[in-house]
């Protein structure tokens, strides 16, 4: 049904269909057709009435809860505010262009990864997790039993695919994001970085074209850059993440090879896609035979009850690379990433022999560890309360400090907040500007390929909530103007 | 004037030269021109006398020696034997085809690598070293003591080039192979594997020509195909390595962007190049404009009274990106290796950000201490002693074993023995069969891309000798015939 309604919406597909439909229902409130405290039609009965997909109604009332006329209550629906909220608006959608690009976006990167080692910086740029979270003291004591308790074995090349212990425990927990693994099914790595290597090797080679969204992680597009690929925007909105129908538009232009993106609480714009929408994604990359690789590396910071579930879980056919790290949670030093990688697994587990050959022992087995005597629920329950609270924070002093017109994401997981400045505003400028206050952050450039973005920066909330922070910002606010 | 000579001996090439000037010797020798015990002419008289380089001499001198003809003297030249040798001979210098090859040979490969962890298998297959030869209490001690004292830095993602404590270490120490690095010259990486990928893939791109020694490590070719690039085989002697007149040549007539040897104690056939000869590489190498990739990762396991140079001890210019690591030496399981990638350094890194982001830190530091405290001074002398007996035994447990027609290699260094049988043998078959007798060795068609030396095999001498290794030769001896 869903199925039939998307195919029919993208026979008239209109990038800016939301807009109409949101613009259409903002009338029907200035007009007090709905009244405040009033329920607005149901996205599927609107998507029925418009003739258009449940997600474009979606993304409409999302732009209405933006401009704060509507506001979601769960499990009823949508209902007109009965005042403005005092949060600053949501980014809208992204309007990339459908064209691939030749990727170069490494000149900054050094740089800002550079900046996370000075301590006289503030560090908002690179989206590193702080060390003042993560569990270094009881990482540290496993670590050292396990040096201590070594009989040699530590110190072989090990297996190619990675230790049983850790890939036991990684299949064990799988079923909390919809899986079922073995841990036959898992490839370990040198963090994500390694992993999403690997399998965009596995899947595509020079030339090809990846789809990603826009903005996307800058990490991809290196990546992408380094293995003379070719990456192409897809529209992709700030809650509820890659359009398909877009998606689906490009597919029908674009020789694209492979599809790759962050499916929980993107980097850079914190974008969650519903279940639903994520089993429409699988159905239609696999109908058009395009493998998708998912990195779920924020997957775990999830503020609400549930932990979301991966596109993995309605990969039928294993042409799912689902890749993740223990880098944002337990230690990025230890460098330990995985990948389930589907139906390309001896195809990775091959690369990997061929860029590494194993991955180093001791740290896989602390890992492992953390995980088997639930040390690991303890601390995450810990770590994800942190975060939500020091993205409220943040989110709380951009709205004080920053120049009106500023919109800011609303992540329901993660790290990081994406900042949008009315478009006279040059982050590349603010960028240098902020750096030579000793601030580092990321400007929205480094996440597109052709450079979109110039009036946005990501923020990183890692770092518990301190003066500091806040003197930062305050300081950003005043650069910005 | 070694150039010069060199120069005139291009003109005629031929790579039979060497063995007309050996039978012009045997010749003389048959006729008593040369006694028993007398000197043959020196290697620099004959170059002139008939107009070919040093090298083509040495290498009918080697060839000689392996006939048990002649026997060189320290300091003094070359001698007409009293009685033959009672060893093997020597393989001859390679003789590949000169072309370009798409390279594919990691069926077997994952296979012999797999046997590592299967305690069932006489490990005779991987270079592996043996676990009862590394270091192991004391990088326990080491590891569990950097754990314990962790203020938390190890955890961070850390400074992408490396740790700077390991790269002063290093720095330190490359004095003892002819350079003088400072820690700014060098990246670490995850094992050597890891280094010669990122040098690759900064120096070459897909559908490159790559002129690798021949025979050559498997893993090389392995990481060729895996970029997509072509390796390009050049003849070797198992005793001074790859051949320059040869390679001169394959640059005339190929598109060649880049040559990776293994300079010292190569794997698989355990040539060391000599100084002199090292540096002719470099220069050659230089008015062509093409870098070199040099892995000396065994050049520390020399048998002799000194440690062997390398050919980056050469270099003016930046163009050699000299690879190593500590997998041999310390530990394989730890995955720390290093680069010193010259005018490179800058590539280098920026690939190493985006392929693993960073090297594993608590490892790092391990290895770190060991070279600061001496303890790697001690080890390495025992390891030395150890392995240079290994190979003896070895070799003369082949001798005594192995049907008539076989040939050994007789390396001075690292831990791997070549045996070339009678062309009518099958190394694939006898790979199958060995394995079913659970022993493990590697088929020599791995290390060409060509898969030539269909009749060769390679040996791991890492192990301590004992009556299983003495039966599986033994074994293996019985299943040739």
């Amino acid at each position: 049904m869903i199925q039939a309604m998307h195919e029919l919406a993208a026979t008239h597909l209109d990038p800016f269909l939301y807009e109409r439909i949101a613009e259409k229902i903002a009338g029907l409130i200035q007009k007090r057709t709905f009244r405040p405290g009033e329920k607005v039609p149901s996205v599927r009965r609107m998507s029925l009435q418009e003739r258009v997909s449940i997600s474009t109604v979606l993304q409409a009332y999302f732009l209405l809860e933006d401009r704060g006329l509507i506001e979601a209550r769960p499990q009823s629906g949508f209902y007109v505010r009965l005042q403005p909220r005092p949060l600053l608006p949501e980014p809208a959608i992204s309007k990339p262009s459908l064209s691939a690009s030749q990727v170069n976006v490494s000149e900054l990167v050094a740089s800002i990864h550079d900046a996370i080692a000075r301590p006289d910086i503030v560090p908002l740029g690179a989206a590193t997790p702080s060390e003042e979270l993560l569990p270094v003291k009881r990482l540290n004591r496993i670590l050292a039993r396990i040096a201590r308790e070594s009989d040699g074995e530590e110190h072989s090349y090990g297996v190619i695919q990675g230790s049983p212990d850790l890939r036991h425990q990684i299949a064990r927990r799988s079923v909390d994001w919809g899986c079922s693994f073995s841990e036959e099914d898992i490839v370990v790595t040198f963090g994500c970085t390694e992993a999403i290597n690997l399998c965009l090797r596995a899947v595509a080679g020079p030339g090809d074209v990846i789809a990603v969204e826009s903005p996307t992680y800058y990490g991809f597009l290196q990546i992408i850059e380094s293995l003379k690929m070719k990456a192409l925007e897809i529209p992709t909105h700030p809650r509820d993440g890659i359009c398909l129908e877009m998606l689906d538009n490009a597919i029908q232009r674009n020789p694209i090879k492979v599809c790759l993106i962050v499916s929980n609480f993107s980097n850079p714009i914190g974008s969650r896609i519903p279940q639903a929408k994520k089993k429409e994604l699988v159905q239609l990359l696999f109908r058009k035979q395009i493998p998708l690789i998912e990195d779920d590396i924020y997957g775990e910071l999830y503020f609400d009850q549930e932990r979301p579930g991966v596109c993995k879980a309605f990969d039928t056919n294993g042409q799912v690379l689902l890749c993740s790290s223990f880098s944002k949670c337990l230690s990025p030093g230890y460098r330990v990433g995985w990948t389930s990688p589907g139906r390309y697994k001896d195809e990775v587990k091959r690369l990997k022999l061929m860029n590494s050959l194993s991955t180093v022992i001791p740290t896989q087995l602390a890992i492992s560890e953390m995980l088997r005597t639930g040390g690991y629920d303890h601390h995450m329950r810990r770590i994800r309360r942190a975060y939500s609270s020091q993205v409220q924070k943040m989110t709380e002093a951009i709205g004080h400090y920053f120049p009106n017109g500023t919109r800011v994401t609303r992540p329901r997981g993660g790290f990081v907040l994406w900042v949008e400045f009315p478009k006279t505003v040059d982050t590349l400028e603010l960028y240098r500007k902020a750096l030579e206050a000793k601030i580092s952050i990321a400007p929205g450039s480094l996440f597109s390929p052709k450079q979109l973005y110039r009036n946005c920066i990501r923020i990183n909330c890692a770092h518990p909530w301190n003066d500091k922070l806040d003197l930062a910002i305050s300081t950003l606010g005043k650069l910005v103007v």
